[in-house]
Formats: structure tokens, C-alpha cells, sequence
């Protein structure tokens, strides 16, 4: 829903700020600042409420900093549980439709730190039994922004709002490790061509194909675990440039407290509260673990590709489920789209990836005014990459079968096998057997029985699939 | 408005393809392989219809089909029609609700290419007096479709769009390059430093520096339209992969002279529609037309961030109006919130530019499968351009002032200043006035004074503005 | 020659700028501001003499500056003759080991530009009579870059560099296109499967294969032309900031005239000279138009390596010429060494553009202090390119062979032969053939036959490869 | 030294491989197939020896395994000695210049692997008593590359030799991070203002700036450090395609464990030596933290230019050593070369980036073939940073200066002071204040006390440096 083009009654309530009144419609919960940021930046049409994590990651902030402004007796207990159960009912779901402002902005997130100090303060009015915009029982700025500046709260509502959704990034990831490795079991007995460089190489398994998607996929659950760690370390009391101007120096370890309450993470303060206020630099790693998971399901998106080609003309080992029909020229056309919109998933991760570096350097003296972009890209590209997981999990790995026949044929009649005999036939003659096979468009099995260079049952035992496709030991000679 | 989510009947029709049976909401004028693409790619959540302009090009790519497909005697006059009628309502802004598949797709387009079929076809049944769903009066293959590929269709309508969109991009641009002309007037008699690498140079005008605004970005019209022209070569007949299996001989030209006719536009057939039907090479090149504009504008707003800096510990040349309170803790404080985000979106147009690279060369063979991320980052990239542009001139360039006295004052204590004296007391003597200037924390002008290097009159008619911001004649030794 | 790691005899002269004095070797043209730059900028080891073209436009620039000096009368007859003639000995490959600046460098140029000015003085001052250093009679300031900014000269150097070398680019170009046509006629009668989305589509030759290749990047000339214009616009005479300080008003033109005599090219002066002091977008539609050559070429790359992947369990429609032992433990191994480095240059390519992107964008009010890895990464781009495509021509295309047996068997035993049946036997009946084909592991050509559902004359008729590689009338039901 | 171009006698020898013979000046070390190299690969001009970490990573890969064959019995121990001395000669710096293979080469690393095989066979024959390109006794293939494939030896060395190379890279941005701190402490007392989005904010220490300088540099010891060690793992055993054909089951420990003690480091074997050996992920994450170390030295350089900036027009809060004249025509410019130099360097860090980025998407199945670029993009990243951080910290940090009466005045003359006064007046009154300061061009602090607000005692307290530089504790009201 999008609140801001919904039926209003055309009552209003008169707002202020250092530009001037503005009237608000009574139904909103945000205020004067936020109508601002509305007429301000009509940029992305991607609003707050699109990454409920994010609005959630707001709510969170908030209500650690009341607990900690009560704590330190800078709050009274009854605006602080109102603050708080306004911020509870927004990490339950509610409210959300009140985070419009676009995810672009200038002001280094100030519309989006206004955004939910004015929500939340004009329901916690309503819990106290005011009216909205009463803000002399509890104001935007002074409560419920209280020891804050944006500086601190909306980066650490970002690093919390990723570090929830990043789980559940790795729960799907890991769901599509366990197709994979599905897969994997079910190919075991597969026995086909690896290729290297496009040209034929040496036996494996399609099990031992599938296994190693199963196996690249799983390190980076790693990945991303190491690297949103990062966003632990948050600058909460920093205030305005990192030196903490106008907070109690005892606010900082008592708000990290409360967000390792409410959140269960190991949240810590940052080591050099300066350092924190003006870097971006964790969302560089954070991004590059993202980008490689993305470039990695690309990778694998293209050999899936490669394997399904055909079916008559291409390689032909595997069948992915049809999904759509492929053509409307030609019949019976059926074309790989859930890789193929994988790969484009990544392509856009890969590009926001550039964004975020961009975005990082831009940084000027105290602050990074850009890191709202930076913000933008990262929930972009993790939500792309969760729908685009899940799609092809559901709606291609799980459905893959194998070409059992036509692998097997496939390395039988390939040249690749003679690698297998080097051991025992010597380099020299391989090299001899394998331009022959190709000139005369013969098979390695053949040509060896055929010149009697083997016997069918030695040939046989070497060329067992179990026998080429992991080392073995040979007799020393 | 989400069609998908609008409260319906309940009552369905059966569609079929290669897939088997499916259930569609009567309400619906899209059939099964919409339904397909939407159960497949749930990825951006971005739909078609966030870009009315491609919605329009695919109407208009179906209706030329349609003229030429009549014309030919492949289709019935009286169907022909209520296709072009069809058509023509989706031009005038109806039935775009119903484009609802997601721009990142796979399939090359396919579902883009199918939504338009469906939707067409079941418009242009109710016009001819059928039931939605009745195709054999009139099929999203069959008719809608005739003699196209979603490989010749889908880029097709893809130009068009950007043909039209760029146009809009273009008179953005224009405003945009004439509130700088405007401001280039207003300020031309503001005489200040020059800076190269951050240091001082030598005077100019801040009319100069605005004229080198409206300048650059003039340059940017030239470009888009130098380059959108590439989209004007389309491959309308090239069917599956360019041989133009199964079309007329006459189809392409005639398919071509009516798209001229309907836009306006000098649209040619491309002179090797093989080589048209995979290659994407055009959104390269419109790509980084796109970019360089989106970087001009970056640099021009990094540049009014430093001119405005301050009030009082920076350059303050300039005051950008002030568009909202810049901060919660420090009163007082207005941020260049509009300049940051125009360097925000640059950075995504960039990061979009990327996207497009890799996709472009991720073609194979006959076909690029990946032309919907491209055609999603290029829509992307205009919109937020246009919303940008139009930020950037209401909300900020219209309403700049110039601190004329203090741009005055930073000149004439500047030791830049020597610069001008250079043709008159030598190269050597001028670097020795600069450094005891530097080292006495004194003004050039005072010290050539001081020193009875020149008299008074002599030097202030050296250093009027109007002898300094431009090349002129000096005295031959 | 590394001419600064070269024997020498010991002696110096004693040369002075502003940080004091310093000695130089006597055997060097190159001054005190050059040897600063060497200890300053130990960078990339990339010296300016590794691209000639480069060291060529510094003496040109040189040239015209000192011929429209002495026009003015600026510049005494005898001086402007001997910085004329070292400027031309310089442009016959004279001198070249004294260009020792990495390019990679801060100060805008500063360092290439007094490293010509420095050397050409000197060698005017020998050819004048006198001594290296004897700066009173030829000076690098004073005489050499008369009416110079490095802000002028550096960036006109540039395009006149890459104006050259991009001529260089398209003959390499061109020779490359001449191949894929060559190659074109030789397979115009090889029918074979054309392939989207890697799944089979519909037949063509391998002759028109190979036209789009030829096709697509003849289209890179035009591109390359049209865009290297841009560098024809250079801004001499604008002196530090474009304003013209300290420039004759008669200079512009002059030197332009002289620019134009010596080049042969149209070269112009800007029309801003203010707004082309700093801007540097001309290298982002150059860099583009480069990087479209590189993605075009690893786009042709990709493909030519899954035309020849095999030789048994891939495509294998063609062969390309073993250029080196594919394998030490794979015998008989070759591979496609060649697209390979080809493709490796274009994300190369890729790259530079990034960073060309990045460093045009960061331009600052009156200059773009980030010009020299502009410049680096534009001659690593063409350099890398032109050795790719002569390497591409002449070790793979030229020598490529087709396996045309294979390429008709392919299109025989194929189901996407159905296509060209469909418009005499329906898209239903055709669904439904190529549904049987596929399940039975049949050929649409027997299974047509078999059911009778066509002669064998007939059909015969219909798939004859001229009839299906190209539109074709049909008769109108 | 150019091997390639050194004077020879004219003698050869004859070396033959699948492709035919070839004559071997007797000169070299390196055979047939690194000429064949050298023949093809004409692409990038940037030789193997230009990174001798890489060629000693060759010569412990080779004497690891030539070690681990020996113990397996597969090698006879006297010429296991002699490959290892050979490679002992190698890492003490020897033979450096037979490494002359382009880093840019098709073939997935073969020719680098096999120049490597050469030289080391020809030197092991030497040693042995034998002559050159008496393969019989000791063969490239046969015995030096014994066990190994280019799949496994190519990607170890590169791993070991950025293992070795990272070390020098986190040693030099230690340096850095030293000069740094010591800077932040020489400026611990110099008060000045900090800047957020260009404006004035509040106050802070130019040590405090400094030393968030300092950790935000120390903050990338530990993400290199973390991310190098992704090379820890390596794929010896792996062969072709990781399946480890041809190889004994016990090479891989055996090889492991004299990698371990040849290197003193904790290298493992990979978990799935099939993953292993196509993927390259490892470098997405080392170049990300690569990457971000120059997108932070940019972010500093930028810095440092802002600050500095002026000398009269500018912030002037520091002083940078002038390293070279700024300008021929402006007297006495110092610019800013260094910080420059150093920000093009990242730029040249973020193409590189993108280059190996799509390096690694472009892997197929059992390889990625585009190994090499990814190689040199890391190698010459490496270079550049530790060259520009040396360069920074020897010509920039080191000799930085404050400017501490400046600073203080800005301080006290600036509006941001407001912000201090806050908790004692109240937001409303200071952003009255800040207003009429503004509008009257007023400092805060006469303002207040021209106003009566506070006694000049009370304000000077609440305005000590080191009450507004930290947080501090308020009474509660």
C-alpha cells in the first residue's frame, strides 16, 4: 500500500521546522521533515517499507537509545515505554506503510532517521493518550532522537536490518546447497567428460560435478558470515562526527547493551568512534562476499546451461524442467530461463557492487553523505539474490535429470580417455593414439583393441569409471 | 495499482500451451504465459508497467506488425484492426496495469514478449465482439505475433521506448542546461579565484564557472542524441535468429514503414539482421551517453558542495537554498542535500553502465539472452536521471545567490593574484612576491604596493576584472 | 633502453626551479623538474616512452605552440627554428629514451609536460650551439611552453596521440573484419544449426556465421571514428583555467592553424575553453567505443570456443589452428589459447573503463587533476587491443577450417528443422512432431516421413538450405 | 634485463613438442614451448619477471613437488636434487630473467607453468652434468612437472607468491599507519572544526582526524590479513580437473607438507579438489580487500587535499611538503602531487577490481581459462599500492605541518560552536542564535556574550577544547 496516495480526509495538523510550517494530513504518523523528504527526493520510487528489515533495523535503534536515555535518567520511564512499544509494534509488523521516504536521499539518511522519529514519536503520542503532533510530550528530536544524531542511528539501523537479512540469505543459500547436494547423490554413478577450456579433458561423475556446486556454494555461507560480521561493530553515541559532543559517556556502552538485548547479537562500539562515523568501508567487503556469491551462481547458472545445451545439437548430459514455453516461432522450444535469470541477477549485484565502491569513496572529511545509495544497492541486491535463489532452487535444480546413457557414450567414444592410460602406455604413444583417434574419427577404446596394444579385460579394468575419476596408486616402474 | 492483487471474481478461464493447462481469472486480459512468467520471476518486484514508455513500444512494435501483416495478406483486415485498435488504447495510457511481468526475466524476453501477445489479443477479441480467451478468433501467437520473434519484437519495442524516453531525458536536460545559462547571467560580474587541484589559480568570473556548467552539459544533448540514433536500426523480420525463417521477403520493409509512420521517427531496418538479432552493442554506446551525463552532473554537484562549503570554515562562494533542517543535534545546519543526491544516482547510473557491459558480453551465438537486465538497468538509469535533473533545477540551481563581496575578497587577498602581474615584473620577481606574500600571511596587491613595484593606478588596471578573466594583447618587448 | 638506469660518465649540471637547486647528469636532455617527477613517481613502471604516439603529440603541441609564438612575434625567429627542429626529430622517433615519466602521476600532466619541455629545450639549445641547461638562450618555461598551461598542452597531446593511434586501431580493426569476410565466402555453403539461448533454433550457414561477425565489428570503425572526433575540440590557449591569463587573443587560433597544418587532422579550439579546461568526458565515449570493440571481440571469442569445443563431446563444428600443446598431462590436447587472451583483454578493457569512469568523475571546479591514468588506461586499452586483434587475426581466424559433415548431420538429425515445416503443417501438428522427435530420440526428417505426413519430395523442397536460411514467399491460404 | 633481445651467438638447439620442432638459441633456458609463448602471446609487453614474488612462487611449487614425487619414489633422488637445487638458485633470485612469458596468455597458465618447467629442466641438466635440452636425462614434462598439471601448479605458485607479496604490502601500510599516529599525536592539541557534507559541524583535534586516519588504515592490516589467507588452501594433486587422475593418493599430503616446510606457512589441501580447481573465488574476496585498502588511501588523499586546500582561498588547516613547482605559469602554486597520485592509484585498484571480477564469472565447468588476467590485475594492484603508499608516507604524511592558529580561529569563529551550547540553552534559543549569526555574519561566541546569555567565564569553560571534543557528562534536569 502506498500511503501517501490513499483517501485522507483533508484534515491536517500544522508542523514546524527551521525551514517553516508545513501542514501534515492527520492520518500521518511521520511529520513535517518527512513531507519534506517526500517533496525532496522523488528520485528511486523505492521507498523504506519495500526492506522491511530496514524499517524494523529503525525500530530497533530507537528503542535502544530510549532504554539507554532512561537508564541514564535523561528519559522518564513513561515517554521511554512509549517510545518502546511504539518501536515493538513496528518490529512486529505495524506501521510499516508510514516509511515512504525513497531509498535515494541526500543528507546522508537524515529524511530516513526523521522518518522514523516521527512515526514512532507521533504513536508513542498516541499511547500516551496525546494527539499527534503534540510534540511537547514527545518530540522527534528530543525524544526519540534523543543522544542520537543520524550520523549514529541510521547507520547502525542499516548494520542490524543486514545483518537480519543476511540470515536469511544463508538460509537460502542453504537450502540450494542441499539441492545441489541432492543432486549430487543422485548423479553419484554418472559417469561423464570434464571439460576444461572447452575442449574435452579427463572422466568424472556428474556427482562429482553437482558435489562441487554443492561445495562452492557452501563456502559462502563462510563468506558472508565472516564478512557481515563487520556490521557488529556500530558507532552508537558518536553523535555528530565520532566525538560524542552533547552524549553521556556512559550512554554508548549502555545502548550497545540494549541492542545485544533486543537483537541476541554480539554487538560491540566501535574502537575509534571518528573512524566509524566517517567509514563505509565494511560494506565494501560485505558487498564483494555478496558479488562473489552472485558471480558464483552466475558461473554455475552457465554451466547449466552448457550441459543442458542442445538437445541435439549441443552437449546434451542433463534435462532442466521446462518452465515456459521457449518460442512462439519455434515449436517445441524449451530454453533455460531460470539460469539465464540468474546470471542477470548477478550482472546487477556486480553492478551495484560498483555503486557501493563508488559510494564508499565519496566520502568527505567527518561523514560518507552518500551512504544512502550505499544502502539502497545492498538490500537490492541481497533481496534479487534471495528470489533468485529460491528460483532457481525450486524451479530448476530440484528438477534437473541426467542423460545417463549419452554421458557415458560420450566418454567412451571421447579422446580425453587416453589421459587414463598415460601410466601404462607412456606419453609418447598416447600423444601417437590420440591424433590417430581424431584424424580417422575413431574411438581411444577402439583403436587400442584394435592395435592390440591392450587386452579388452586390462583396457576394461583401467577404464573403470571408479578407476579415472580420483587418484590411484600405480606400480613404480 | 498490482492488478495481481486486486480483488477478483473467482471465475476463470482454461488457457493451454506446451506446458499443459492453467487456470486465468477472467479479469485478467493476460493469459497462461503471463501467469507462467509472474510464477517464475518473482526477482525485482520492478514490473513492466514502472516504465510506461516500454509498455507504449510494445504496442506500437505489434501494431506495425499488424499493418504489414494485413498488408502482405497474412492477416484479416477486420482482425488487423482490432489489433491496431488494441494497440492504439495501450498508447493512450489504458490497460498498462495489466504489463505486469518483472523486468529481470529469463527467456530473452519472452514473457515481456507474450504479456503484450496476451494482452493484445484478448483487448482485441472484446473489440471484435469475443470472449477473452477465445484465440481462434484472434491468438497471441497466431495474430498478435504474426511473422515476429520475441528476438525481432522484444529489442524492437525496447528502441522505441528509449527513442521516446531519451526525448524526455533531453528536455530535462534542456531545462536544466538553461537554469545554468540563466545563473551564468545572473552571476557575471561575481569575480573570484579559479581553483586547479584544490589550490588557488588565477580569477574568473562565477558567471564563467556557471557558463562552463550550462556548457558541458549542452554537450551532453549532442551525445544522447548522437547515440539514441543507434536505436533507430531495428531488426523487425529477422524472426528467430536473423535468416528470417518463416517471414515474407517484403515484410521487414514494409513492417519498417509503418513504424515510421506511427512514431515519426526515421527507422530503418538494420543491414545484417544476423548480426542485429545478437548483438547489443547499441546500449553500450547509449549506455556511457547515459553515464557521461550522469558523471557531468556528479562533478558539477560536487562542485556546488564546495563552493557552498562552509558557512564559515569553508570556500562559501555560493548558498544553495535550503531545502530541509540538516541536522537534529547541531542547530542551524543546512546541508547540500540536493547535490548529494544527484552524485547518489550517478553512482547508480555507473554501477548500471556495468550491469550493461557484462551483459552485452555475455551473448552467444546467435541471440543475447540477457537483454532484460539490460533494458532494465537503461530504464532505470533515464528515470532516475530525469527525476535527478528535475530535483537538481527546482531545488536548487534556480534558487542559488552568490556571496559576491566575500568572492571579491578571497581575490584580491589571494597570491594567485601574481599571476596577472606575471607578463609585467617577470616570472622570477613574481615568484618572490608569492612567497614572501605566503610567508607574511600578506595580500599581493598590498605588498606591490608596500614594495613600489608598481603604482597604484598602474596595477589597478591591471588587475580589473575584465583584464584578468580573458586573454589580451600585451605590449611586444 | 631504460636511459635512466644507463652508464654515465658521472658529470652533472646544476639546474634550480622553485625547491631549490639539483643536480643533473649531463648526458640527459631531460631538467631538474624531470628528475623531481622520476623520485616523486615510482608508480606503475610504465615509462611515457612505452607508447611513442604519446611522446610524438607532446612535440607536436610543442611545434604549433612555438610556431604561433613566433607569428606574434613572441618567439625570435632563430628559437622557434631550433625547438621546431627538435620537436621534429623527436616525431621521427629521435629522443625517445628521454620520455622517463610513469604515467601514472599527480599534478595534472605537469611532470609529461616539463619532461618535453625540458628535453626539447636542451636538444634546441645544442642545435642552437650551446650547452644542455643553458637556459637563458632556450628556456623550458619561458620558450618552450610560451602561452602554455600544462592544462593546455598536456590533454592536446593526448588527443592528438590517440587520434593517431586510434588510426592505428581501426587498420588492425579492419584487417580483422577483411578475415571474418574471407572467411564468410569460404563456409557460405556450410549449413549448420543456428543456436539461441544454447538450445537448437533454426539452420544457417556458418558463411553468414561468420558475415555477422565481419558485420559487427565493421560497425566498431564508424563507432571509433565517430567518437575519436571528440578529441578533435582541444584548448590551446587556454592557460591555466581557460580563462586565457596572460595569453595573446590571437594565440587560439594561431596555434590551432599550426596544429592543423601539421596533423592533416581538422582540430578546432572548444568553444568553452573554461568548461574543456576541466571537463574530460570525451574519454568516456572513447573509452566506450573502445570498450565495445573488447566486449564485441570476447563476445566472437566465446563463441568461436563453442564452436570448436570437443573435438568429441562438443560442438566441433570448426577447427581452430593448435597454436601451442593444450596439456602436459592431457595428450593430444589443444585448446583455444587464443579467444582466450582475447577475451582476458577485454575485461582488461572492461576495467580501465571503470577506472577511466572513475577518474573523469572526480574532476574538481577549474581541472581534472586525475587526466594521467585517464591517458594510462586509454594507450593500455588500444596497445592491448590491437596486439589482441592482430594476434586473433593471424593465429586463429585466418586458420580456421570447418567440419561442414558434421555442421549438415547436426542439421538433419535436429528437431529445430521443424520450425521451417511450420508454416505448411501447422504449429500445432509441428508441437507435436517435435515432441515425438524428442521423446523417441528421432529426426523430424524420418519421423515426417513416416507418418507420410509429407513426400520425401516435398519435403525435400522445403529444406533445401537455400530455402531456409532466408525469407521466402508463401502461398497466402 | 630483456632476455629476448640480448645479444646471442647464433647457436640452437632443437626442441621439439606436438606441434613440431623449433631451434633454441642455446642461450636460453627456456624451450619450445615458452617460445612458442613468446610467439603468441604478444599482448600486454608486461613479462613474468616483472613480479619476481610470482616466479619464486613458481620455483617452491615445483621444488615442492619435485620433493613430495622423490619421497613417493616416483623420482630418482639425484635428479630431485637437482630440479630442487635449480629452484633453490630461482628463489635466491637467479634466472629471473628466463621468466619472459606475457602475464597475459591464453591457455589457462600453461605457458607461464611450462616457462617455469623449461628453465628449471635446462638448469637441473647443468647442474646434473648435462647440456641443455637433454630431456632424457631431466624433461620439463616427465620429471619437473611431474604429478602436477598447469590446473593445480599455475594457481599454487600464484597463491604462494601473493601470500609472500601481501606480507610486503601490509608491512608498507603498517609504516603508513605508523606516520600517521605519529602525526595524531604531534596534532593532538590542534583544535578545529569538523566537517560533515561539506558544513561546518563541531569541533574536534586534528589528531583526533589523524588518528581515526590511522585506525581506519590499521583496520585493513586485518582484512588482508583475513582474506589473504583464503590462498592458504591450494589444489596440488588436483591435475586436470581435480579429480586427481594420474596421481598417487598420498602426492597431495606429501606435496602439502613441503609446501608447509619450504614456506613456513600453514598451506592446506582444498576440501574439493574438483571446486577448487574452477573456482577462483578466492581472488573476489582478496581483491575486495585490496580494493577497499585503495578506496580508503583515496578517500585520505582527497582528504588531504580538502584540507589543505587555499593557501588563501581554501580550508589552509595543513600544510603538504611541496614536492615539485605546481605551475609554469602560475608563480609560487605548490600542488597537492601526491595525495593525487595516490587517489589515481585506487582508481587504477577499482578497474582492476571489475577486471578480475568478470574473470571470475567467466569460468566454464572444470577451469577457468581467464586465469591470467585475474593474476596480473592482482600483481599490479599490489605494486601500485605499495608504490603509492610508500610514496605517500616518504613525500606527504611524514612532512605534513598544521596550520594551528588558522584551525583555532575557524573554531571560534564558526557557527557549528552552537552545537556545545545546546545542552545548556536549549535547541530553540542556539538555533536562534546560530540564525542571527549567520544572517549578521557574527561569531557565536561574541554573539552570546554581546547578548548576555552566559558570563565569558562560564562560556570559555564550556568551550575548553577538551570539554567539546569527547562526551562529557551534563546535569541532569
Amino acid at each position: 500500500m502506498d500511503i501517501t496516495k490513499e483517501k485522507l480526509s483533508g484534515k491536517t495538523r500544522t508542523e514546524h521546522d527551521l525551514l517553516g510550517n508545513k501542514e501534515v494530513p492527520v492520518e500521518y504518523y511521520f511529520g513535517v521533515q518527512t513531507m519534506r523528504a517526500i517533496e525532496n527526493f522523488h528520485i528511486s520510487r523505492v521507498r523504506l517499507n519495500m526492506f522491511p528489515a530496514f524499517v524494523n533495523g529503525l525500530a530497533i535503534v530507537k528503542q535502544a537509545a530510549a532504554e539507554a536515555n532512561c537508564e541514564l535518567g535523561l528519559l522518564k520511564p513513561e515517554i521511554k515505554d512509549a517510545i518502546v512499544n511504539a518501536c515493538k509494534e513496528i518490529t512486529s509488523g505495524k506501521l510499516h506503510d508510514q516509511f515512504v521516504v525513497d531509498m535515494v536521499q541526500g543528507g546522508a539518511g537524515t529524511s530516513t532517521n526523521m522518518n522514523a522519529n516521527e512515526v514512532i514519536a507521533n504513536r508513542a503520542l498516541e499511547l500516551l493518550g496525546h494527539q499527534k503532533g503534540e510534540y511537547k510530550y514527545c518530540s522527534p528530536n528530543n525524544h526519540v532522537n534523543m543522544s542520537q544524531s543520524t550520523n549514529d542511528a541510521y547507520p547502525t539501523a542499516v548494520r542490524i536490518a543486514l545483518l537480519y537479512r543476511t540470515r536469511d540469505l544463508i538460509d537460502t543459500l542453504k537450502k540450494l546447497v542441499e539441492s545441489f547436494k541432492k543432486k549430487s547423490v543422485e548423479f553419484a554413478d554418472v559417469i561423464k567428460m570434464g571439460r576444461t577450456q572447452m575442449q574435452d579433458a579427463v572422466p568424472m561423475t556428474l556427482g562429482q560435478e553437482f558435489g562441487a556446486y554443492a561445495a562452492t556454494l557452501s563456502e559462502e555461507i563462510d563468506r558472508l558470515e565472516n564478512n557481515v560480521k563487520l556490521f557488529l561493530e556500530v558507532n552508537m553515541g558518536a553523535t555528530a562526527i565520532g566525538t560524542g559532543i552533547n552524549s553521556d559517556p556512559d550512554y554508548t556502552p549502555i545502548c550497545i547493551k540494549h541492542l545485544q538485548q533486543i537483537t541476541g547479537m554480539p554487538i560491540v562500539a566501535a574502537g575509534n568512534m571518528i573512524e566509524a562515523t566517517n567509514d563505509t568501508g565494511a560494506f565494501i567487503m560485505y558487498s564483494a562476499a555478496v558479488k562473489r556469491l552472485g558471480v558464483k551462481l552466475s558461473k554455475i547458472s552457465n554451466d547449466l546451461r552448457l550441459l543442458s545445451s542442445g538437445p541435439r545439437t549441443g552437449f546434451h548430459e542433463i534435462n532442466l524442467p521446462p518452465m515456459q514455453p521457449g518460442s512462439s516461432i519455434m515449436p517445441g522450444k524449451v530454453n533455460p530461463v531460470i539460469p539465464e535469470v540468474v546470471s542477470q541477477v548477478a550482472f546487477k549485484v556486480v553492478g551495484n557492487d560498483m555503486t557501493v565502491t563508488m559510494a564508499v569513496e565519496a566520502a568527505q572529511l567527518e561523514l560518507n553523505a552518500m551512504e544512502p545509495i550505499i544502502v539502497h544497492c545492498m538490500f537490492e541486491s541481497v533481496e534479487m539474490l534471495i528470489n533468485g535463489m529460491n528460483t532457481l532452487r525450486e524451479r530448476c535444480i530440484d528438477g534437473i535429470t541426467a542423460n545417463k546413457d549419452r554421458c557415458r557414450d560420450l566418454v567412451y567414444h571421447s579422446i580425453g580417455l587416453v589421459t587414463a592410460l598415460n601410466p601404462y602406455i607412456g606419453y609418447e604413444v598416447s600423444t601417437e593414439l590420440a591424433k590417430e583417434a581424431l584424424e580417422q574419427n575413431k574411438g581411444i577404446y577402439n583403436l587400442v583393441l584394435e592395435k592390440g596394444i591392450m587386452s579388452k579385460e586390462e583396457l576394461d579394468k583401467i577404464l573403470l569409471p571408479e578407476n579415472m575419476v580420483k587418484p590411484r596408486k600405480f606400480i613404480k616402474k
